[in-house]
């Protein structure tokens, strides 16, 4: 199955603004809701959502197999189950639906008043339904700055880190798609020096800049899935705010992980970018050094070149930049990832989220989390408003971006932004 | 609404064994599949599967409200949703319809034939679709003898975990029901002594003892559950087996908790019990000092005098009892475990499970794991046909089972039953 959606030099007819993360060789997956309170599977090219439900109605899917309702339904996972070869149909198909050599749709105005709606006029929503959510902690650097923090500073990572990919449960209930308002939350803590635990709102509530993955259904139970074809069963990427409370985590965490201290929200993008765009961006992660046990090893590149901005918006202010990274920095690939967390033959269903960990670059101005930039609140970080932050401040909106950009194309996941309100109370809400 | 279901001296038309646990008192909740194919939701009375959706049909219900297809689904989540009158209402009804005194059905031939199912001749099923599962640690017990056996004899405890109710997130997506056979975990483990981690079948594959309860969707994100009225979001109970393979977890379980260790298989009693068939079985639990912080504390009766027990059977062998437990033990409540879970805002769904974690008792003989009960392996079990277990072997069958017991009625939860298998091989399967 040739992946022509890809082509650098296909042009739309509809009109992709310079820099737009949705050129017609994006053709990402998502999840809206009309004006009219119809709710569809769509994607997005420039600024417009593109409705698959009324597309596949009016028979532009022709020829493909899918079931009558594919597109008329409120998440993916049913789409994700059919595989990669229908992706890969169904992201083509659109392609030459849109691109400026086809005239059918765009001269069809009936059809495109049905089709097409401007990007304001929808709202996005989660783009599956997540069964099970898994976290990783795949970037060197960040385990060996909280390991720095923690533990100890000349034995930063734990024996098992270079050996496998650490990874945990995290809450599927609490995920949410960008622009959704979280509460800080409240919750136990012990303050430093006291042996009494206290009661009150978090004082360190945190981001963690993270991509994460969407899977298909894979496996039986009992079945692994061998590294070098995980990545068939990975659908696409999005980006991931795994918001923390640091003092809440501080203190519940031992022995059995964090909690409370993550559970209250994680947000991601709305838009699901397939592993098949990201396809030019492939690169080569870091060296892994011990090799890893055969099950882990692979050939080839299996990181991916993607940019990563996170900036915080004051209330009523304008955003400050504060840190640049680059997926490419995870030293776990998700295939290996993938690999490792069926080796047990752990079953995998379509639509479960696995998340990245805290990307974290190499310089002090690439690291994810406000735990890191301001190294547990010790150099805090001042905003282009003059104002300082140590963690997230009531208010503060916790913007993450990111894109690939070669010199053909840009592929981009637009942005997951999220806002902190104050503690949840019954009245406001 | 009275609990009229709970009156001790019913009587059933249908025959009830002596010491059975599905007296007409209990009225369990399950989902199963007819010979003919048929999903339906059901309950169970004596040795007898009876099909709610067929009695749907049949008008029995006749006066509640329900949405026409209530009980012809393959899950019990819409029916949990509706909250805990229409569960009295149902539960009251049923036992109003199966009562020695009400004849209607009973004297209606062609009803019967469709509604009542010799047990054997159905299949049960998961009777959830479990969105997120939440493992506890609340045996103070069995805290204590892991802390002692891998930590410090002197203070085995942690810090926290007179505190709070130690939890974290498990995996939904490998919870099979009873019956259904579980293989044994391939992975990395650090052997004793080395530096270097080997691939290869886990070695100490162990049960852990626990009970789990559904809930209901209480609350919206951000809003905490008061822990007065968190008993009127809990649905029911199951036995629940959390397999765990412990040479996986030691290498792998820092600093995020359990992952593969626990996620390749948990197994569950297909009938859920409801609270308030166990509601005259309520006890008084451990006193706790210190006394936990307000949102914690609790006055009256708020746990269950379940008594427990673990059978080992051996391929082709016959079992032998080698635990002796009881659900009272547990040091921190359901009510605290949900209210401590949503007090930082987490959003609890309607089927959600929520673990309590190994239930130790006191003594030696009523430990909750293999790895307890054998101290590590220092102390093998020996079973009634001569063998030893230092934890459990390829073939060998674990069953879980417990009932509450008084003068007048006893309600049970029949059992959690499943066999280990070799690891999985494409061949076998």
């Amino acid at each position: 199955m040739p992946l022509t959606a890809n082509d650098p030099n296909r042009k739309s007819w509809l009109n992709v603004p310079k820099d737009s993360d949705f050129p017609i060789q994006n053709i990402p997956f998502g999840v809206f809701i009309t004006k009219d309170d119809v709710v569809t599977i769509g994607t997005r090219i420039g600024d417009f959502a593109i409705d698959l439900g009324a597309l596949q109605q009016l028979n532009y899917f022709e020829g493909i197999e899918l079931t009558d309702d594919m597109f008329m339904q409120d998440t993916l996972n049913d789409f994700i189950s059919d595989g990669k070869k229908t992706w890969r149909l169904v992201r083509n198909r659109i392609a030459e639906l849109f691109d400026t050599k086809n005239t059918t749709l765009k001269d069809n105005e009936a059809h495109r008043e049905v089709v097409i709606f401007n990007i304001e006029d929808v709202e996005m929503q989660l783009p599956v339904l997540i069964g099970d959510y898994t976290d990783f902690y795949s970037s060197k650097e960040h385990a060996t700055n909280v390991g720095k923090m923690f533990r100890d500073p000349e034995n930063a990572l734990l024996p098992n880190w270079l050996h496998l990919p650490v990874g945990y449960h995290g809450r599927s209930s609490t995920i949410v798609p960008s622009g959704i308002p979280v509460h800080r939350p409240m919750g136990q803590t012990l303050p430093n020096g006291e042996t009494q635990p206290v009661f009150g709102p978090s004082k360190l509530v945190d981001f963690e800049l993270e991509m994460a993955f969407i899977t298909t259904d894979a496996n039986v139970m009992g079945e692994s899935i061998p590294v070098e074809e995980a990545e068939e069963h990975i659908f696409g990427l999005v980006l991931f705010n795994d918001w923390s409370a640091r003092d809440i985590q501080k203190w519940e965490y031992v022995p059995l992980g964090p909690f409370l201290a993550k559970n209250f929200a994680s947000s991601m993008s709305p838009w699901i970018v397939t592993l098949d765009a990201l396809e030019p961006f492939r690169a080569q992660g870091p060296e892994q050094n011990p090799k890893p046990l055969e099950y882990l090893q692979q050939e080839g590149k299996h990181a991916y070149d993607i940019n990563l901005q996170v900036a915080i918006e004051p209330e009523d202010g304008i955003e400050t930049v504060i840190s640049n990274s680059n997926f490419k920095y995870m030293y776990w690939s998700m295939a290996q990832q993938l690999a490792h967390h069926t080796i047990n033959g752990c079953r995998v269903n379509s639509g479960d989220l696995m998340g990245s960990g805290t990307i974290s670059g190499p310089t002090e101005d690439s690291f994810g989390s406000m735990l890191e930039l301001t190294w547990g609140g010790k150099n805090p970080i001042t905003l282009s408003d003059g104002t300082e932050r140590k963690f997230i401040n009531d208010g503060d909106c916790v913007i993450m971006r990111g894109y690939c950009q070669n010199d053909e194309v840009r592929i981009g996941f637009g942005e997951v932004s999220s806002k902190l309100l104050p503690p949840f109370t019954k009245k406001q809400n």
